[in-house]
């Protein structure tokens, strides 16, 4: 991997990327201004992940949105591999689906992947996937979704239902085409070989077209899917793609579930909030307050200003102020971390008393 | 492929089976004269199959019998994969299973693989496949087996509770594992490559040892099993093999269902089954009566009297009759498909009305 590499696939993402090379190089579109402008007049209103190119790529949007204004809906999926608690970074598709589903007014489906997760870590047992896969439940719930029009799946649970879908697919996989897509070799389980044909399957469990929300990593199991479905006669799944959520120790990689200290866990305590943003949380401050002042921080590689942009700080003037004031030196890197701070612990405190409150209504989401 | 080389795998049977050569190469173990008399003691009495060496083979059928005079129960499995009708090839390891179910009283599992002959039959629909398995069903139940101990699984229904076990040994399985052991490419399709992991499930639906009578074509698949079980601490699970059915056409090969000319279904009228015997039954007769009544005809290759030893003809004396009475061309070939014939016929008149009634209790059957 030369200086200036990275690697993007569904089980492992390194190296800073570089999105619009990412865009050449999984084939996808980068999202325009005039798609942009679409999604707005349907809505009613911008958000800001689409402003700030948090979502920044896509494959098929222009026709679903074509199709949706001569009133051919769609429905929603995404999804989650439950190997652990859910951490900030998952939240991201997962609120932005929740506005796509508030203002399309379309049935929304989330899988959770415990079979996946659990042929990807060697060391998970397949029942810690499965609770996992209830407590990121949990999470989902609490940001507000309905059981009307939600449906949680949870692969060994639902597999009568994925399966006969997931075979169709299967059939068309071989072995060469997960090694072009995945990287696969030979030493590859036979399971994880088969799962991309699983996470095929919730794109056709409605008689319309999907739209998926996703981390951008997980897109090489859409383009299989794309791939097969017109030779099945099904549609073409369409995607949205949010760029990588970084880890608290700097802007290459993706936030991980299975490093403590590069994570926050939606079910961390304010303390522990406090803790880890302060000592991790990479910064893109000048060593000494005095250089900062004279010399300005750098808000592009700054975590605290990030996370902001990202997911706590909706408001884009507040935002830019924040911008501007680290740029100038203004603002310190601790204050910064303070503002950040407080904005997660607020978040938490709500998302965590609807995350109980969710342990009680969860069946009612569940996919039969 | 030399003369005298054959292929046996779980989808591809060719050439003239030495079995003596067929047990080194998949090493497993001859059944002696003293696991049959153990068998026998246990019983109370022997089977034709067993005495005449169609059931031939095994793995840990000694430990298992030790076990079971301990008194520690096993459980039978056996299966059969719907890519059409049932032919009367088929029957023979059901009907010795429901032997060994009624000798040992235990209970039975027959897997009706569907997902696996669509992932293995490019113009297979996975619909067709599911309706063959039912059709399969009533063939199995046609035989006499009680509802309140066998019960019949099928993969695309029963997957919720095949899936969780065939994924943990999915996960110990990887591509190389499945290019040794049944010869798959790069252009195998993931289907197919994953399928094994779900013929070893339900070895294990019981927390006791399971016994699995079966062709020896399917005993690369429990190779794996039993690579795999202990290190899930699972018990291995023992196999009895039966050799492969020939088809009409002669020796070399197994009874396939997808040539009509070359099998008898179950549901065949009296009138195809005399046609197909009289046209298609391969010979090893002499070209002309004077011929055959002075050199004598060849058993050994004679389709007519390999289905009576292997089938039709449970009487050891009467069986000795016609191979002495063929061979020193006493009997000529049109007097001995005659024979079989009148058996054939008299055994699917019975059977076709038992299938019939069994469509009203199938259900009582399926697996839940």
């Amino acid at each position: 991997m030369s200086s200036d590499d990275f690697i993007v696939t569904p089980w492992h993402v390194e190296g800073k990327i570089d999105y619009n090379k990412l865009i050449k190089k999984f084939g996808t579109e980068k999202i325009s201004r005039q798609l942009l402008n679409t999604i707005e007049k349907i809505a009613g209103e911008s958000h800001f992940m689409l402003r700030r190119g948090i979502f920044f790529s896509h494959r098929d949007l222009t026709r679903t949105l074509n199709d949706y204004k001569k009133g051919n809906k769609f429905f929603l999926y995404t999804g989650r591999g439950p190997s652990g608690h859910t951490h900030i970074g998952h939240l991201v598709p997962w609120v932005f689906a929740k506005w796509l589903q508030d203002k399309f007014k379309t049935n929304m489906y989330f899988q959770l992947t415990d079979d996946e997760k659990f042929f990807a870590k060697s060391k998970l047992t397949l029942e810690d996937a499965n609770k996992f896969a209830y407590e990121n439940a949990l999470d989902f719930i609490a940001l507000g979704f309905k059981p009307n029009n939600t449906k949680i799946i949870i692969d060994t649970k639902n597999i009568e239902s994925l399966y006969p879908i997931a075979a169709k697919f299967a059939k068309k996989i071989n072995f060469s085409n997960t090694k072009a897509v995945f990287g696969f070799t030979n030493q590859t389980n036979v399971g994880m070989i088969f799962y991309t044909s699983l996470q095929s399957a919730p794109c056709f469990l409605e008689d319309r077209p999907v739209l998926i929300p996703l981390g951008v990593d997980q897109d090489p199991h859409f383009r299989i899917t794309r791939d097969i479905a017109p030779k099945l006669g099904l549609p073409k799944p369409a995607l949205i793609h949010n760029i990588m959520i970084p880890s608290l120790l700097g802007t290459g990689g993706k936030m991980s579930a299975s490093d403590d200290n590069s994570t926050i866990y939606t079910t961390d305590t304010p303390e522990v909030v406090k803790k880890k943003i302060n000592k991790y949380a990479f910064s893109g401050g000048q060593p000494t307050i005095e250089e900062h002042r004279k010399k300005g921080g750098n808000p592009d590689v700054d975590i605290s200003y990030q996370y902001l942009r990202i997911f706590f700080e909706p408001d884009d003037k507040k935002l830019k102020k924040l911008h501007d004031d680290y740029k100038s030196g203004k603002l310190l890197t601790g204050e910064l971390k303070s503002i950040l701070i407080e904005k997660i612990n607020k978040f938490l405190k709500k998302h965590q008393q609807e995350r109980e409150k969710a342990r009680d209504k969860v069946d009612k989401y569940m996919f039969k």
